[in-house]
């Protein structure tokens, strides 16, 4: 039996053809890449993805330190798709692929001939996701596909807010494309689902080749818990509820002494009670306003002022002291420079020092999910230039000769 | 070539057992079983997973409407963890599949006989992921695996609020379980992966089974673009940036005459100049101030005040109609009932009325991706009860006896 620690990653043996930009099929081949699939994105020659221009970026430079992560593992070809010797050469890597991935506007690869059936021509085998804003179906599949529509059409925004009574703000981003994250997540488990069915569940049978179309609306919706059974069953609208939970209490964000947030989910009556005893407090937990979670809910306004009462007298290294003593689940919330310092992160390999030959030491999050350190989902190498291996490519997989490639060079095909 | 619509799903043929509670892991094996996975969720007998009785439910039911989504097409086996006959059964179900996801506190099913190792020795084949809050290994894998301080960790929480200079108000909860859904999400890429590696890449090869240990915190982490490479790099800390876009502008929310928020991504210079016109004001375009995206970023607060101005004297139906006319991604923020009257979701068969033999009808999202409709991920069956299957998989997996059976269930042990 071979040693976990020295074999390859689970997904080593599987390629795949990016035809993406920005961020949600980037994201998806990035996670099939940090598991060992072999990456190989075509982006324009050049500027390369417009993402690469995104983000702070070192003086001098034209492509930000975000892309040392976003890029990373892949195999960089360009190719100008707005020519049609580059079409011809993207139909010929889609014949030595298992998978291709894209996030075009839905019709805009058909028009530039590499449209599903094109793709099924060059390859039968070959398992195609799509990834876009609304679907590659259904009357809005042509809206432009901005990730904070999605995300209000998913409804994840309307819930990401304070209640109206509370202030007049509106509703926030979660700060980060989430829902090109969520949409990326979902094209990799369809691209592996399709594969399992190709080459285990139905080896050897003659299948037409999978789509698997992901819109970031429906991947957002998929997540909204019960929203969408309350809403049919009871008539229920799910409103925003801030930085609490609407069901059960003490849980929220509360200040420190030290103006930071400290959050503290103290919400079963043990957990409850060591809260009060941290507090000096003991006798809240006979209060009928706290006796029960059901009565806590009701009260939670004034248990909030409570426990921010006491909060408010402690520094936020304090507070962490005082609930680890106690064990209830808090915690400060986390900027960027706490999560760098953070010893669990540290301690998993989620932070790390990766050298980059374009920017030296990049710090990047480490690879997910943890499946057995360097045997399984690992950071290989930073993104690369534009264009890093076309030669690569175009001479190992498509066995063309140095002649033929610096004539396309020439002719601004590569 | 068979027909792509009469086969079965892409995961048929792979058999998962779930000993799983709460949100992460079963929302994992949700999404594994509407692409086909046969699911056997472990549950104990009598009130089963704690999360049946979360969210709004029927009068006179102990099962909430949001079970008929998140247990949806799942078998329930009702095996009590506590009692030494029930931890052989799981033992014995362990030996006939070919995963077992679970997301007990780290060292808790282990203290039960059910730790890794014993999943191993049970089926040397099978692929284990475990999910919790903060990994199975480091200092802090023992804290309390709440969903609100995983995402405080990873980072999400901090950036989803406003900047202090706009409101003292913490910043919020993404409303939803977000977390534990993108910790699911990865879980079933690392099931798949492990199984393309078994099945596959290295099929035949006697490898020890892997363990994909799955950190909601880790998995947070992973989606945060490039904070982790900007503070390195530059020692930037990212902060939160309310409803709007740091880097691009306009793009925010704008309050409506009837008192509603309308989302509106005009951020290039043509999409700015066409918002321009529908507003009537297609001097902004000149005006030095909101001369390019630089510009407009500087003076974000000025261009929002001009474009609210507007927006205010418009009903959201007026607002909608203006930015289709010219084309310009935006939309209401979705409340539930907005998603459900959506026609696009409905053309995609993402909003279903679903026969549930407790409830009648109940309103589901569709399954994630569309895969080629009934052939790809669909919903077969809603959130059983408690032990529906028992029986049927004692008998047909373990060979039992309708008196084994018996026996069993007379000593509480299903």
């Amino acid at each position: 039996m071979s040693d976990i620690t020295s074999r390859p990653a689970p997904l080593s043996g599987l390629r795949i053809l990016e035809l993406g930009h920005f961020i949600a099929a980037p994201f998806c081949t990035r996670v099939l890449a940090d598991l060992g699939a072999e990456v190989i994105k075509v982006e324009p020659p050049g500027r390369g993805d417009p993402v690469r221009a995104w983000g702070q970026t070192p003086e001098g430079q034209s492509t930000s330190v975000w892309w040392s992560v976003h890029g990373r593992n892949k195999k960089s070809v360009s190719i100008n798709l707005k020519d049609p010797a580059g079409i011809d050469l993207v139909r010929r890597l889609v014949g030595e692929v298992d998978a291709v991935v894209e996030n075009f506007k839905p019709g805009q690869l058909a028009k530039w001939g590499l449209g599903p059936d094109d793709i099924a021509a060059a390859n039968s085998d070959a398992v195609l996701v799509q990834i876009s804003g609304f679907g590659q179906t259904g009357p809005g599949r042509d809206r432009a596909a901005f990730g904070l529509i999605g995300e209000a059409v998913g409804g994840i925004r309307h819930l990401t807010g304070y209640p109206p009574a509370v202030t007049d703000l509106p509703p926030v981003r979660t700060g980060i494309s989430i829902g090109d994250s969520i949409a990326g997540l979902y094209g990799a488990i369809g691209l592996l689902a399709a594969i399992f069915e190709k080459r285990v569940a139905r080896a050897g049978e003659d299948l037409p080749n999978r789509r698997v179309d992901v819109a970031l609306t429906d991947s957002v919706l998929s997540l909204m818990e019960g929203c969408l059974p309350e809403y049919g069953y009871f008539g229920s609208v799910r409103q925003p509820h801030g930085s609490s939970l609407p069901t059960t209490a003490p849980s929220n964000a509360y200040p420190s002494r030290d103006r930071k947030w400290f959050l503290i989910g103290a919400n079963s009556d043990s957990l409850f009670a060591r809260l009060c005893r941290a507090m000096d407090r003991v006798a809240l937990t006979d209060d009928p306003r706290f006796i029960d979670n059901q009565a806590r809910v009701r009260n939670a306004e004034a248990l909030d002022q409570e426990i921010s009462a006491w909060t408010f007298t402690k520094t936020i290294d304090e507070l962490e002291a005082a609930m680890k003593e106690v064990d209830v689940p808090s915690s400060r919330i986390y900027t960027v420079a706490d999560i760098a310092a953070d010893p669990q992160f540290r301690a998993r390999g989620m932070i790390q020092d990766v050298a980059d030959p374009r920017l030296g030491k990049v710090l990047h999050p480490g690879a997910v999910p943890d499946m057995g350190g360097d045997a399984g989902a690992t950071v290989r190498w930073t993104g690369p230039e534009v264009g890093a291996h076309t030669d690569e490519i175009l001479e190992g997989l498509l066995g063309m000769t140095a002649t033929d490639i610096d004539r396309l060079r020439g002719a601004g095909t590569i």
